[in-house]
Parts: structure tokens; C-alpha cells; sequence
């Protein structure tokens, strides 16, 4: 019997969900092992041994263990069986393509929506520094990015990206990025995606293309969203009848 | 007639430095087209004609047109016959590892450094804004990065990543990053890669595998460095006489 892929990682963390929802859309059977992020068990002497950087996500394929979301996706679509060529194209120019928003992505779109969301949202919630500056300038690099996007690669009526009739790994983790936003709440969201429509069109497309996977994969990260949004209510309901007693 | 492969770039980024020794020791024939980023070439209406991102390096190979240096070495590395085996394996399993450290680089050695040699030495002398508090973060990035390439990577007494016995185009994508600390100047080179031994002897292993063409395209760099450090001793020996006359 073929040893069964392990993928390691937190479904809050956006390039684990890619991971997931490319092996469930494509039917890659693996056991998810969960390691929790606010727990920080992706620093456990346990999960170094399986990768010693402490990321996630990563996978261990019977011998053979790997980390760095874009190298396990490329890794998945060329090893399994019955991948269809659209995830990453064996033409050598449409994947020459392919691999240069990969690359770009981690400069800039990556960039700049963890850096924002890890100094507004995240680092307060796990008490640790965050520094308004950083943010500042993680939101220009975001907004520069998404018109980046939308200009290059989303041109006309694209429906993917590169004018692709099918979505690539590349379509798959970058909106896996942009829906990382949510947790900053429906007002925030809607100012950064709002102004960029071909963006929202996008994230639609490649939700109906991988669903329900995709809904299934991001239903932590709305638990997540509606439980701050629910303590910000209660915080501000508080404010409100501590204001009115002054 | 072929038609030529245009390589854009400027021989001080780190980058472009990797793919015109890729192309030279790999005797792929190729026009070097300078983007004189001092000049601000990049940023110029012709130039983003080529790379709407403003990048360099980026390459036009027929009517083809790709930028970001790992996808462009990839391309490179599959398309033109001859280029041998170890630069970018066609197996699997170790083509998935260069994969993960091309990936890794983006977000720790390149942001470490990059941003390190930037907030330091390039923003000043380029008059732009220079954080001391983003070069403190990017130094600490910078020396993980390092640590962790030595501990991962280069373990026992391997000669190349991943204890591979000839290069891959990730030794010379990280091999180039880290020579672009050059500029700092001496003293602080040897602050910085002192420590770490097998980084210095890895650095020694690409240069001679891929000399004379490492050193020739580096020439650029070291005169600007000599420069530099001209500079800063003039300086200097005027700060001594404007000290001498108080």
C-alpha cells in the first residue's frame, strides 16, 4: 500500500488552505496534521523535525518531506497522477508565466496583506509587538499589488489569471492570500478589495471553480472573523454603557 | 536566424548578476540591454514597455517576455539545449527541493539582505528615506537566514546546497544575494559572513565553478565598492584635517 501524503499545517494560515484545496479538488487523498499557530506548535521540537524552518505548511510524502507552499504545489501537480494540465502547464511558456506571479507573489502580494494583517489584526491578538509604520507601508505595497494584478495579468474579461480559461496553483495561492483579508472585517475588506473589481470577479471564479472546497477550507477563517467581530461588538457595546455612566 | 535573447538588467542588482552568469557559463548566447537603476532607467515609459513591473532583470527571447529571475532561470534552464542536468533537475524530488529554497529565498535571505545593504548604504547614497529601525529587523533576518542555510543546506561537508555535487541555479541565485554585501565595505562583510564558515567556502565553491564569469560580472560591483570606500576615506582624512584646525 502507498504511504498516504501528510500534509502538515493551520487552516488560518493562507498558503496551508492552498494546499488543501488543491489536493481535495483534485482528489489527492492526504491526512491533514494540524499544527496550530496560535498554540505555536509550528515551533514544537516535534514539527521541526518534519521541517526545521517551523513554517507551515509542509508535507512528508513517505520518505520524501517538503515545505514552502509553491514548491509543494508544482511538487503535487507534477507527482500525482490525473492533475490536469491547467494547475501547471507543461508548456514551457505558459509556465515560464505561471512561475513569474509565483515569484512576484512573494515580494509584493504576500507581502504586503500578511505584513497588514499581522500589524493590525494578528499581532495584537497574540500580544506581540506591532508597529503602525510597518502597517503604513504594507498597505501601500497591498494596494500596489492588487493594481499590479489587475492590470497585468486580469486584463479585459480574464477570467483567470493570464487570460487563462482555467485556473493555475498560481490563481489558487494568490487568492488564498487576498481571502486572508476577511479577518479584518467587512468595512476594512471592502475598502482595500471594493475599488478592485476584476480582484472581486477573480476571487469568485476560482471559489466556484475549486468549491465546495474552497468554502470548506475557509470556514476557520470565518469562525475566526465572526468570533472578533462578535468581541469588538461586545468591546464597543461596553464602551458605549461605560460612556453613558460618565 | 534565431533571434536573440535580450537580457535587461543592471549588473549591481544581485539578480540580473545570476542570470548573465547563467547565460555565460552556459554559452547561451545573448544582447545585454543595461536598465541603469541609478539612472532610474527602470521606472522609464521604454523600459516598462518590456517589464510593466519596473524590474530588473527581464528577458524578451523572441516575442516572449518574462521577468523575475527565478522564473527566468528556469526558463532558461529548460528551453536552450545543452545546459547540463544539475542546474535545475528534471527529477522530481530534487527539483522540489531547489523549488523550496528558490521559494525560501524571496522571504529570508533576499528580504534580509536586500533590505539590510538598502537601509544602510543604497537609500542614503540614492537620497532616499533609510530606516535604521527596518535595517535592524533585516540584520536579524539576515543572520537567521544565514544560520539556517548552514544547518539545513550545507550540512557536513557538502560543496553545494543540498549536499549536490555540482550547482544549481539556487546556489547562484543565493551565492549572488549575499555577494551584493559587498558594498557595505569590508569590515562589515566580515562582521556579517565571518561567523559563518561554510557560507564562505560555499561562496568559493560557486565562484570557482562558474569563473571566470562570476568575477567578471561582479566587476561592476566591486568598483562601486572601491568607490565607496574612496569616498568614505576622503571623508574621513577631512573630518581629521577640519579636526586638526579646531
Amino acid at each position: 500500500m502507498q504511504p498516504i501524503l501528510k500534509v502538515y499545517g493551520d487552516r488560518l494560515s493562507q498558503p496551508t488552505r492552498a494546499v488543501i484545496i488543491f489536493c481535495r479538488v483534485n482528489r489527492i487523498d492526504f491526512e491533514e496534521v494540524v499544527v496550530d499557530l496560535f498554540k505555536r506548535e509550528h515551533l514544537s521540537p516535534e514539527f521541526k523535525k518534519i521541517n526545521p524552518m517551523g513554517q507551515v505548511p509542509a508535507i512528508v510524502d513517505g520518505r520524501f518531506r517538503l515545505f514552502e507552499s509553491h514548491a509543494i504545489l508544482r511538487y503535487l501537480a507534477t507527482v500525482f497522477p490525473g492533475v490536469p494540465d491547467h494547475w501547471y502547464s507543461a508548456d514551457l511558456f505558459t509556465r515560464a508565466k505561471i512561475e513569474a506571479i509565483l515569484d512576484w507573489h512573494h515580494s509584493n502580494l504576500r507581502r504586503g496583506a500578511a505584513t497588514f494583517v499581522l500589524n493590525t489584526v494578528l499581532a495584537p491578538s497574540l500580544g506581540l509587538p506591532s508597529s503602525p509604520e510597518a502597517a503604513k507601508e504594507a498597505e501601500k505595497l497591498l494596494f500596489r499589488s492588487l493594481r499590479m494584478i489587475e492590470s497585468m495579468w486580469l486584463k479585459g474579461d480574464s477570467k483567470f489569471l493570464l487570460g487563462n480559461p482555467q485556473l493555475s496553483i498560481a490563481d489558487l495561492s494568490l487568492v488564498c492570500e487576498i481571502m486572508q483579508l476577511e479577518v479584518l472585517g467587512d468595512s476594512e475588506r471592502d475598502r482595500i478589495l471594493g475599488p478592485h473589481e476584476k480582484i472581486c470577479s477573480w476571487i469568485q471564479n476560482v471559489k466556484k471553480a475549486t468549491g465546495p472546497h474552497f468554502e470548506e477550507a475557509h470556514e476557520l477563517l470565518f469562525k475566526v472573523k465572526a468570533r472578533r467581530a462578535a468581541k469588538m461588538g461586545s468591546d464597543r457595546s461596553k464602551d458605549l454603557k461605560t460612556a453613558s455612566k460618565l
